[in-house]
């Protein structure tokens, strides 16, 4: 078996209108980890690369150990002879806290590479829980980006109790570009700006925008998504956490794309476009506005993943 | 041209998690209207039948007369000379202020018609705001049951303001059985028991599920679609409107249907089965639990309806 190493995609939840429900996977950026067996039992970390030192080592602490642990518990590794323990080495390379489901990433990178380490015994979709509970130890339980994450495509979570998960497809001919400004967003403080209760108009809204997405999906209609791409309740609370957002958002339009609002729980905010020129124009002048606003961003151009997760 | 009869269908508005945004039409039952050009002008309503005396005979006060005047309008029917005046006779075929679309049905009916009479020069989609108009004259400015009613199969409101209404497309294989209580029920005085705040929670359970819905239509999936037919927002605050809610919700799943919830707003209860069998079985089983309940009631087991409104 020696050493297997894994791919896992960075992850746009919400998708705008779907909050704890959509999510999508990019074709890039994505974390790297590599997994191989040892004598020792349990899991360790023996290195992260891409964190800036922030991530804990202790496997027990970090998404990646922690889903490298309980897929190990799912195989029926944990108390048996010779190699069945694993030792892994973490590459990230997304920000932390940026929106694009980071720590999700690095989860499934360990799920998949560990599942294949042991002859790929369960199949993706049963690895979702694994990954989603590993994400409960950093930014409570939610899905939103573990699924798409190892399915690839674009993922609806139609249930939490008990965890059950719908790939819904891929907008094949969409592009969508990321700006990631310069500043860590914690999932626990994108939440507390959220109130318990919403006005019943800004929720009809919403559902009738995660219909009209996944219809735009089963149509392969961009326009149709970048309408949809319209989130009456998040968005307007989480705006004034993310320096220039409004700015941001309308230099995207006017640049062309369809669509745009904040990915996951930002700061990273995201754009649909129906051609690449666009998409790359759109990119820059988000980053542009995000300048004039005092933020520096990072830049990504992508098409939705369509497989999920790789074995390389 | 002579005389011109059209059918417009019964629907069932919200289908559960949509409230205000979700619509979909029956086979059966329908209104008819027949409508014959006249040298007086604008719109006369010669007869209404099945209505027990309820409905206005003065056009100007009935959904389908206020239709018909208003597609007379759009053909520039108004000032012309010749037989530019319409007579409608309007027959029912099912109780008003039951959940079924009634006054939608009649709207339809007369703007079908009457669209017919002239030449059938505007398209269904052009018929939409003149007959949620003519709704509005009733129970407020809606179009989820006029655009089925018109366009057929399961529609999706996108927008109201402009009003923007798209077909998502039919559940072919499915079965729906309404059991309609023997009382009426006011859209006012259901819409005044929904607050005007909902928790959170409640909202991202309905966005899921209408997502779920529309993914359900286009991957014809019976079971899926019955899963998503949950509502945790309407439902809950209007079953106490309707006597023995509960019992007849319970006793339809019991008998296999695989979702359950109100009808528009109520007081008809509709469910999904994916037999014809099975349908017919819960809607006794419902009509037996209204009874129980010492409500009277009259079933219907039908298809979705593909094609709308039809010319006969």
């Amino acid at each position: 078996m020696g050493t297997i190493r894994a791919f896992a995609p960075a992850t746009v939840a919400n998708a705008g209108p779907g909050f704890d429900v959509f999510g999508f996977a990019l074709e890039k950026p994505g974390d790297f980890v590599e997994a191989k067996r040892v004598s020792e039992k349990g899991v360790r970390i023996a290195s992260i690369k891409g964190d800036n030192g922030k991530l804990p080592k202790d496997a027990g602490k970090n998404t990646a150990g922690i889903a490298a642990q309980l897929v190990l518990g799912m195989l029926g590794k944990n108390a048996k002879d010779g190699e069945s323990g694993v030792e892994i080495s973490l590459e990230k390379n997304m920000p932390l806290g940026s929106g694009l489901g980071s720590s999700g990433a690095s989860a499934v990178a360990a799920a998949v590479a560990v599942n294949e380490l042991f002859g790929n015994k369960l199949k993706r979709g049963e690895l979702v829980l694994a990954c989603a509970k590993a994400e409960e130890a950093v930014a409570g339980f939610h899905a939103d980006n573990v699924a798409p994450a190892l399915l690839g495509g674009f993922v609806l979570v139609k249930s939490y109790s008990p965890l059950s998960v719908v790939k819904i497809g891929c907008l094949e001919n969409a592009f969508f570009s990321v700006a990631t400004p310069d500043f860590e967003l914690s999932t626990k403080k994108a939440r507390s700006v959220l109130p318990k209760e919403i006005p019943m108009k800004e929720a009809i809204s919403n559902w009738g925008n995660t219909a009209l997405m996944i219809h735009a999906l089963h149509t392969q209609n961009v326009k149709l998504f970048g309408e949809a791409v319209n989130d009456a309740v998040v968005e307007p609370r989480r705006a004034s956490l993310i320096q220039g957002f409004y700015d941001v958002k309308k230099s995207a339009l006017e640049a062309g794309a369809l669509g745009c609002s904040i990915s996951g729980a930002g700061p990273s905010v995201f754009c649909v476009s129906e051609n690449k020129a666009v998409a790359e124009s759109a990119v820059k002048a988000m980053q542009e506005a995000f300048s004039k606003n005092g933020v520096e961003s990072g830049a990504v151009v992508s098409k939705m993943n369509v497989k999920g997760a790789a074995v390389l």
